[in-house]
């Protein structure tokens, strides 16, 4: 799984008829700062996930790909690959807390 | 999922026979510019991908890949990895709307 | 799907015994020229596939990925994770046909 | 499957309900030292995983990604797309050993 | 699939049930040459996998990957996401042979 931060959402009204009614965001990977692990850093990339947590812009969220993206109650038979199914309190590298969701 | 703009359509009259009648279009997968975030980058790489929902030569589309592309009624049995599952209207990021298909 | 050249072969005498009989091609894939649209160039990569078409030295061929390789009814059991599912006539680019396996 | 340094965790009270109770590692992917093959290099990406090992902060770790990543007892009906399946021992290339978790 | 070259070796003595009494070998992908096409160079890169065929330090193999790694009588149930499915003995570039097991 990989963590992002939502960045933005999508606008499909011309789609496969078992998506109408999902949420569709734009998520950009973060990644562990490889310089000094002190945080994370965005990698510029973009994917397109499906939410099934209830999440919302600018939240850090743990999101799957692959077949695994369907093996949850919601997505079981979307054509998707990617879906975010947890959000992210905090992250640590060792003994350091790198990222918490109440702080900023 | 990504997000890709059709640029052509390849024609193979020999494949694999459910391919027969399939439209094949070629995506060219775009993604958040990554200095303001303020308009769509295309990233010059080439996907071929199985359109399931009437879309058309430079359209912006919602692409699916691996074997979820096969979670749609018209491709379930289709030996395809990447297939079209949407139409993009628009997309924000944060409150902007950096793309609309009504425009230009 | 992605778009690629088969450039040779490989002889693999002893395999898994599913594999026995099946012609193992290595493709280079290729993608849409990113200056100015006008031919098909290579990435220097190289796949090993597995035939189901056909096809032959050099021909420009359509190949799958992953689980999908699996479904056609030549490869249904396979530990194969690319194939050839069509042999390319002709690649358009908008209006521009930038490709036609009868020239050249 | 690839090798992997536990570098950290994360901790999500908001998610996909079979995920509660799980652990969540951040894992740094390893590679053979391109130069001499004499050591493991980080790789500089993060990738989160789940433990089916009783595996733990610091540890170099076998994992898997995909659909296999659901091939253990404890992952069979969850979202993820990488586990943990192994603790590694030791690595060998030719015939140096070039990782021992016993050393330092 | 890809070529690769047998580099090494793993041992994990803490692992899923499953997985015990596996080889794991540290493969080395391969390419063809992009300058002449003239040789296999390596890549840089490091998979773990699963032998399935008898395959031993230095040899040329085949590697599937993703779901298909599991399509073979011994890795069935296995969590693995790679397995070797043959021995290469030789790779022909057009008329050129430019790889064969037998010499050197």
């Amino acid at each position: 799984m990989f963590i992002g931060r939502i960045t933005g959402s999508i606008v499909s009204s011309q789609k496969v008829e078992t998506m109408v009614g999902q949420s569709l965001f734009i998520v950009e990977p973060l990644r562990v700062n490889e310089k000094d692990q002190s945080d994370l850093t965005p990698t510029g990339r973009s994917f397109v996930v499906v939410d099934t947590v209830g999440a919302g812009q600018g939240e850090v969220v743990l999101c799957v790909q692959g077949s695994s993206a369907r093996f949850t109650p919601e997505t079981k038979t979307l054509p998707i690959d990617a879906a975010i199914v947890g959000i992210v309190d905090q992250v640590h590298i060792g003994s350091n807390e790198i990222f918490n969701s109440q702080e900023k």
